[in-house]
């Protein structure tokens, strides 16, 4: 059994990131944290937890956290987090950052779109990003690891197969990405609201969502070539789940049979991504952490679509994934399928 | 051309209010108030009327709301209500007042439930009450009028043919209420997120609604009699709508054909209840102004249920149809139906 | 590994016992049936299970199911449950059933319900109601179990505390339930098209739902008195989710915390049900096997609310914990928490 | 007053579009038919209008239409429209089609899309396509307009301005779009219960939806060169709204500046296209007739958005908005703003 805190238990990542772990063969909850005053009680902060989880969420120091368990995933805003991980990782906590703060290599890249300057830039360099299906031979013995964006992983897994084969035009891609209205936090802000996002449908950030630069890094670093996207997020009224479709310009003629079969192949032996035939929907994994991708063909464009649950696959199940594979667990455990 | 002001012009009510004015073709609107900084534009408030309203929302005294406007609604929150009103009617403008201040005959209720002292008691054994099906031949002359709550409207328009004919016993009524969520107002706060409340449903303030003892004093005023009811209100993952499923024990025998007649006869002539035969949605009256009612009897028992657009018929509608018998226009002028 | 079938395997329950079956680690699913024509693909018919299992969905006879499978859950309309079971059990398959056929332990209440005389009627006395919060020990011997209905267990879980320690009146009971729209199944019908029933809350077969008798057939059976209730249901916007809140009379002086405490001490060992303070939301136990259950009293009346998700608790869930009860498992083996 | 019929009147855009007829000045409704046996009352196909309009629906020939109304919608599905206009007109009825039977220019289109060879061809070169922005002067004399697609004429609106100032490169243009379900119709078919598409999000028709070769006629047409665009629809789960992303090369540098003038310009005196600074969700325009629209640059790409209410802008609020201009009335008489 692996001791475990989660540093920053109160958002909708940390709750759902509690409810595997929960399910998890091999996983303790030793300490939930909060920079909340007065220690209050997981059911207060997540009634679906009442009677599941007798632990109260307080306000500890990395010492503390460090005193009761040896593995950590901090839940933090960015900034935040990068305050609080050197100190874990100092006390030998093995961390999974699910903020953006270690995601990016150059420490100038995430300035100029966190507007914050970065104050373990020295660490990037070093940090793994986690994502199992494209560098999971450096995530067992990492120390930290940089938990990817939901948008972020969703579209990469759609064009990473034919970018890393060299088929498609690497400066000629939109993404247009929607995602279900949890991807923007628990933080009590109006745009949120029920009554001004249900029964609506919006495009948000246009030219500036921060997982535009950190989707170009990691395709252009997996790929070996600068690779360049337009990237366009919507918000969905619903819960949980994101759809990515991508139009990229083959660089010579595919059928869409090859588009399918370079997918099967590239993803052979991933137990979670799977190339279906279908047209996906989110509902297909919601809940799970599974990624389903397809291709088309049309007018000579390629188009992919690609779905994830973005509070699992796209935040704390490939948290876990990555957990696994860093305490040689089965990759697939305790994980919903 | 009435000129008309609203103070307090950046909730759901209010939003609902302007698009309906937008529509009459009596009313100019002239004055838009929030206790906001800067005056913001209309657009940057609500940006569903882009284009269709070019008017700030201004921080205005009630001397500069009355230079501008003859007539006022105020959706205000409570307790503010009260701290305007009196300085309105002082400056010879007629009021509708969509909050609960000058609801309760009894300043010691209004204290009771609401948690202030009123500062305006003597005003309150004289204003008209607004629900027209029920007190429709005090409205006209009027200057200030106590717009009725969503809930208690729907309530009692589906109990009062009952009351006031002596049918049900009046001490053994269950109203289960369901209303959508922007019955919740549109102050950001955690439990009305759409992460929260969307594909959830709840029960809140069980036994202590300040609906109740609102819906009581009327039923008891209409009927002349002590109503005492027991009132529940949940919480419904749609925008808008309210059904009211109402329990009452009959004196005496009563077939489903009787209860249908008593309420078709009780609202012989007024154009925006409806009495139907089947078991009406919420959908039915979505956007409109109407009320739909019927009832059932089932194992002795009479079940009455009542629907109504929480945000028309349960506020800016009525207060229009107010505003209409006051100004002498047609009661139905420049209300959807 | 228990070998297990399910004969229709085509609707919402049945999709969702296929994903808690692959998830429990001592189930081999052996067959999947439907009487459509011509063998269509898991993935065909649940989109959502695209490479996650590879079976066909085939049109089976009795003895044919019976040569893959030992165990069997009938998710059949009722009707055609009645016509396989017989012959499920004459070839020794165990077997639960998920719809009414067997949940009469009186023929004629039935056939008056159901509209169909019961061709299998010398069963019924002795077939187990597999609700295991109250007849948990009948439950391991049987070969037989009629799983309950999802109004059904949700309403039972809040009364049978009072009922059975005869706290409240047999004969005042009022229950005022909603359900998610995957209650009223899967065959393509108007009433559950999107656009009729989003955004929209209604009523329906009031007076006479046919979860009514079994409710009272049920209580009474366990409280040893003839109980009678007034059932009113309503359809709630969201996919599941069953929250009842139920309006009874005290027999004598009951305070809120005498009531949570009788539930609290009727339940103790009981691993899904969960007494809480709070007012639960269905969302609180949406994809698990729990029930919430909480108390009020307001007025001299007592107002119990209980929430279940109706395909997890109320139908698929409850089957595996009857199946882990009849095959010697811990009671929450493979289920959702 | 004009009588009008409606032809084919249980959809969701004949409900439309007999709430928008009940609120026009001029509009007097005489007749509905149907398909279906039995002359069904309104209400019990749409209960919404329950007590609203007194009408059965009937199975009437285009002769006893024409005798009753001189104006007639149809809203029939394709190939059944061609099926009666040609009648309706001989009966010189002036006739506004919902459907697609008449908004191809070219019969080889019409069947290669649809599947059926056109039984009225040679109606197709003289029939007046409605979109009142970019075809008003050849409305009003007209007696037969073609209704424009949902898709189309969102799409459309947004990126007519652009190419008929040839700004953009006509053959690099891809649009996202984005729908509630009601654009779906309201036969019972499995894709569009409840069940299946809330709290889902997913393509269809990818590279062969009908409404591409619709954008592609008109937009070709209306800019005269040849326009070809990449279409792809997807499902939202909420009742109405469309909004399409759309992405365009421009022939030379453009600013966003530029862009939003470009627009101001096109659609000066136009009274339902607003074009707006922020980034328009679909609830913006929801219940009404207004489409709104904009535009940003990023990586020299042009980015524009354009948003309406399906079930209104895109098809019976234009209907109206046609039968205005047909019949010399304000333009924007009775609808809703």
């Amino acid at each position: 059994m692996v001791k475990v805190a989660i540093v920053g238990a109160s958002g909708y990542t940390a709750l759902e990131l509690i409810k595997l772990l929960l399910q998890h063969p091999q996983v303790e909850i030793a300490a939930l944290t909060t920079r909340q005053e007065g220690a209050p009680s997981v059911d207060s902060v997540h009634p679906s937890l009442a009677g599941r989880l007798d632990l109260p969420l307080e306000n500890l120091t990395p010492a503390q956290v460090a005193s009761r368990a040896s593995f950590v995933f901090t839940a933090l805003p960015h900034v935040a987090a990068m305050g609080v991980v050197p100190d874990l990782l100092a006390h030998r906590c093995r961390v999974i950052d699910l903020s953006a703060d270690y995601r990016f290599r150059d420490a100038a890249v995430y300035e100029k779109w966190y507007g914050h300057a970065h104050t373990d830039a020295a660490r990037l360099a070093k940090t793994v990003y986690g994502l199992p299906e494209l560098f999971g031979e450096k995530i067992p013995p990492a120390d930290l690891i940089a938990n990817p964006g939901c948008y972020t992983s969703t579209s990469i897994l759609g064009l990473a197969p034919f970018l890393c084969n060299r088929l498609i035009e690497p400066k000629d891609i939109i993404i247009d990405a929607k995602s279900g209205v949890t991807g923007a936090g628990r933080a009590p802000k109006l745009h949120i609201l029920y009554g001004e996002c249900n029964e609506s449908f919006s495009a948000y950030s246009v030219g500036n969502h921060r997982h535009e630069p950190e989707i170009d890094q990691v395709l252009s670093h997996a790929s070996d070539q600068v690779v360049e996207t337009i990237f366009t997020p919507h918000m969905v009224p619903m819960d949980r789940g994101i759809l990515c479709t991508m139009y990229a310009r083959p660089l010579k003629p595919l059928t869409q049979a090859d588009a399918l079969e370079t997918m099967r192949a590239f993803y052979a032996g991933k137990p979670f991504v799977r190339v279906v035939d279908h047209l996906p929907a989110t509902k297909d994994v919601a809940h799970t952490n599974y990624c389903y991708v397809t291709a088309r063909m049309t007018h000579g464009r390629l188009i992919v679509i690609s779905v994830t649950d973005n509070l699992i696959k796209g935040a704390s199940g490939v948290a876990v994934q990555n957990f696994n594979l860093m305490n040689g667990f089965p990759e697939t455990m305790g994980l919903p399928r």
